[in-house]
């Protein structure tokens, strides 16, 4: 995903296609209607792919909680997904490619298609605008515009499903989803648009292939953020110790985990945006194989780690392992041999081992350890970049210019929420759980508590 | 979908294939070898997106139904697909396409992969054959016949999935199962091939993409015709009063949502029935785009709606409204704008929260709320496909005929079933729960109930 | 997958492609570019559904175990697939197909994709080889490495996750884990380098399309083993009787079983192993079609069999029923028509359910019948190859060979690991439940137990 929409890239035509990724091992034909059709294709399964990493998140998620706040941990993830569906197309995809509405764009009926509805140039934000948009190409000529948008609509959501495991159990459900709005319609497609949007980061060498500091790390600040805003859940941090709140259903952990490192190959795999040559195919294909064997290695140091550190094993840190491997081989899934996707991995799976209880000592309640996971394993991932480019400054300037102004933003909407509408439910709420008394349904009526 | 199977449009050959769908905005090519994989590709990945639906189906309903009927409603759900996957070959395939068993179809080795162990004209019913069948080609030349067959099936076995969720708790095993032989085997192919087998609706105008309501209101018809003849269960209305009987589970209902908005990807997309050209990918790909849109829309509605009317929102509404908004956008996937898709989905959403107490108050007891989602907003679908095409009149009739049809003829089964066997379980097995009293077998033995 | 990775297929060049399968009734073309492209686009579709078969296990084991045992059941399933990542590249690739790591085996840049940071000539066992390596080609040219490598993989860690239901509840982790490494490295590539690395077994005559017997029977044959070794959980033969002990989640048990229904169309369907002719696309759709039928049939099999000789329908039956029938026609999922597809299947139904009483009277405990499923489906399926190919012998010969190796080096492998670091928990552990003995970690600690 290092390639621009509408920008020069795309201006130079076809023939620059093979240069994204690392196409050039083997021989490229230039894009034909074959070529549009493969790549396509690609975006259409990597997009229903990471489509599914809702659902992973969804169940990640309503195992971690516990059961008097999975109704609600529900409710959050399934209005997410689709409060982001809805923003990205009202604002997001034009604020992140600007000019992808413009009247110049595309030709008829792609353009009404997307842009029939659309509340105008008020959302346009076009001061956003990077490069001069005058000699930009009207459309996509290497594939559909439906599965780009389709394609790109799914990583915006990934954003945002970050954000509600870290603050799950006592934040009230509409203003998190009022934060879903700006996130997925402002906050992501303003940060992505430095990258992917052919804006200034992509221009000063950052490199960040899938994601993970533009999605990743992205989330992961906005979390943050949320979670200092918000506080801790009662009781769990108490007189110094750490109260564990174990989840409610470990096998909808575990479901949710492996739902997401099977839609990770869409999220990773479609990123290489194009397979209309053998090169990039290839290319798409040793990116699956890296993605799994980080997601491999993850798992099984977290595995050996705590069973050194602890003296057994924590099936959650397992599975976070995994998801820190995922976060970590995103920024460059096709460069690292896979012994260097071993180890990327593997350091990402360590990171959430020793990162989860710095994050308690700080009394930062991150319900689900979305921080470590995609925040801090995010980084590594991101910086792990510069072995491959060199470039090790442009890959700060990137974390820091997106997780500044990520954070910051963030920071702003939480306190704005809190002050006018109040974030955080009261304290009885918290006590009998959400799902009682803030949506009335229990998720499982028929289980007595223990 | 709007494509006949062995008739004139096959018939006239290549050329008219770009002319399906609206695959008109872009270069076409004439089929070939690679369009030929391609479509077959579309149908092989659309086919498994489809029959993962299948599995969210079963988890939809395991997590609506209360914890004591679970083990009868997952035997279901899984026995009504297998059931579907050999009625649909030994049947349904044939009298859907009429002569498509015929000696003449196929060359030889296919057709003998279809018909081999079939049990003859007994089944062909050949009386129902809407066209002659003399100067049709005698095989698919755009697709393998295989993956015709398989996707097809899938669309079968969807329709009664829907029925089963609606006659839960209280419908005995064998006699659901024999309704279910009986609906994929004749009512479901009789009424499909008015359409998609060349019959006399879809040369009367009629247009149902994707099947909103060959498939999902023809399914929601047989579900009302079964829980009119079976009754409510017991203790459901009482003294004018709808009591609630909460699901046991929202976290499989939530993922079973989601499976199923997973798999009408495949559903709506894999019904373009041509991936071979640019536009063809192209429409896949707005239909992709639209079918998300229209499923958030629908789950945004039921989200604000639920709140606005009960001061709080319903996790199990947003969910059937999410299914609404798939289920209205499935008679048009293609058409309409982004826009268009998201109005469409929504106004599915709302009909879900509308629909679903009017029902209890005509003492219909649908436990999953399969009649509002599936049937009235399939009808809504259909409707609005009249304002692209402008025949109000061909999608009334198309509606009414398949209404009538499948109603009727479920009508009749139900009191057969009813005045034969019996179709209801025994008031002490209801009130035990269908799991111990008929299967002898708990779906969560180790769980105490509250 | 009846062919060979480097050896004289590849030799012989293109041309010899479309013999692979049973590719003759279309028109052929020669491999080209756009060919390459679709098969591998095959195995990155088909790998990434067979990794979904590793959730479903997970799922079906987590549901068919006590809820006492059910972190541990998921810990284990995480972990060995893993674990089966990293052997499978340290190791079994390269024992598999002899000289994959060779430094004449490919082209710069994959070869040291491969083989960075691999252990070297340790491993190499070159003494396996089964035949000349200097007349081969030095990389694939039909489809990429990568996904070769990923596909490939899949088929290994799938022979671990048989494993490990069997032994369910009462094996130590890390015991299991250590056979995990064994089994993974060194027993499956060995025995499938037999025949898909184009070993001696592939040149008696043997055929095994999918790995009825490569995979399945191995994986069951090595449960076999160990479930002798291990024992029978405590208080499961008492008194010569055979006590039931209920899996706590016949939900998530379900759910497994449809994902391994999904899967099973890519770990079919994928093993074709070529996608870019029209011969071999339509052979494809059948595959996908029969497997469909074979899984619909078995499953059918079960409820009718559990019927009739319990007089209630027995659910894990059906599941199993289901699983057999997807084993049974694993072997030759493509020459059935789907007529015999049904027959092979229903067998395999029936199997489960004369079998699974068959191995409770031998007390040999298999917690979740993967011993029937696996094993007993799987020679089922293996030997019915012969009504195809007529080679009776040959499939002896193989089932033969490959149950006798993996059987006997698995019983060492475990009579070693209970002679050093023992492989049972303690009586305690097991009357507890491994979940807090061994982990201290619930997997549903809200409910109360009943």
């Amino acid at each position: 995903m290092k390639t621009k929409y509408l920008l020069p890239l795309a201006a130079v035509a076809l023939t620059a296609l093979p240069s994204m990724g690392f196409a050039q091992e083997a021989g490229v034909e230039a894009a034909t209607h074959t070529g549009y059709i493969f790549t396509t294709l690609l975006f259409l399964i990597g997009g229903f792919l990471v489509f599914w990493m809702a659902a992973g998140f969804a169940m990640l998620e309503a195992g971690l909680v516990r059961s008097k706040n999975v109704t609600m941990q529900l409710t959050k993830n399934i209005a997410l997904f689709s409060i982001a569906a809805i923003m990205y197309w009202l604002v997001g995809f034009n604020i992140m490619y600007p000019g992808a509405y413009g009247a110049d764009l595309a030709d008829g009926e792609v353009s009404k298609w997307l842009i029939d509805g659309w509340l105008g140039p008020f959302f346009s934000i076009t001061s956003l605008e990077p490069v001069g948009l005058a000699d930009t190409e009207t459309a996509l000529d290497y594939a559909s515009v439906g599965s780009d948008f389709f394609f790109q609509l799914m990583f915006c959501a990934t954003t945002a499903s970050i954000v509600s495991g870290t603050l799950a159990e006592r934040i009230k459900l509409w203003p998190f989803l009022i934060f879903v709005v700006v996130l997925t319609g402002f906050i992501y497609p303003i940060e992505a648009s430095w990258q992917w949007g052919g804006g200034w980061l992509s221009a000063a060498g950052f490199s960040d292939f899938a994601g993970s500091t533009l999605v990743h790390a992205g989330g992961g600040f906005a979390a943050l953020a949320g979670a200092i805003v918000l506080g801790p859940r009662l009781g769990k941090y108490k007189d110094g110790r750490t109260n564990p709140m174990p989840g409610s259903n470990l096998a909808l952990a575990t479901l949710g985990t492996f739902i997401l490192w099977l839609g990770w190959f869409g999220f990773n795999g479609g990123s290489q945006l194009a397979m209309g040559t053998i090169g990039d195919v290839a290319d798409v294909s040793r990116i699956f194989a890296n993605t799994n064997m980080a997601a491999a290695s993850g798992a099984v140091a977290a595995l050996i780690l705590t069973q050194v550190m602890y003296g057994k094993v924590d099936l959650t840190m397992v599975l976070n392992g995994a998801l820190a491997g995922l976060v970590s081989i995103t920024a460059e899934p096709l460069a690292p041999s896979l012994f260097m996707a071993l180890v990327t991995g593997a350091i990402g799976g360590v990171i959430v081992v020793l990162t989860v209880p710095m994050l308690d000592k700080m009394k930062i309640d991150d319900v689900v350890g979305a921080i470590p996971v995609h925040l801090i394993a995010g980084i590594w991932g991101t910086l792990a970049v510069a072995f491959y480019t060199g470039n090790w400054g442009a890959q700060i300037l990137g974390i820091a210019a997106i997780g500044i102004f990520v954070f910051v933003t963030s920071l702003v909407v939480w306190f704005i929420l809190k002050a006018t509408v109040g974030i955080r439910v009261d304290e009885e709420a918290e006590i009998t759980g959400l799902d009682v008394a803030e949506l009335g349904m229990e998720a499982y009526p028929d289980f007595t508590k223990g």
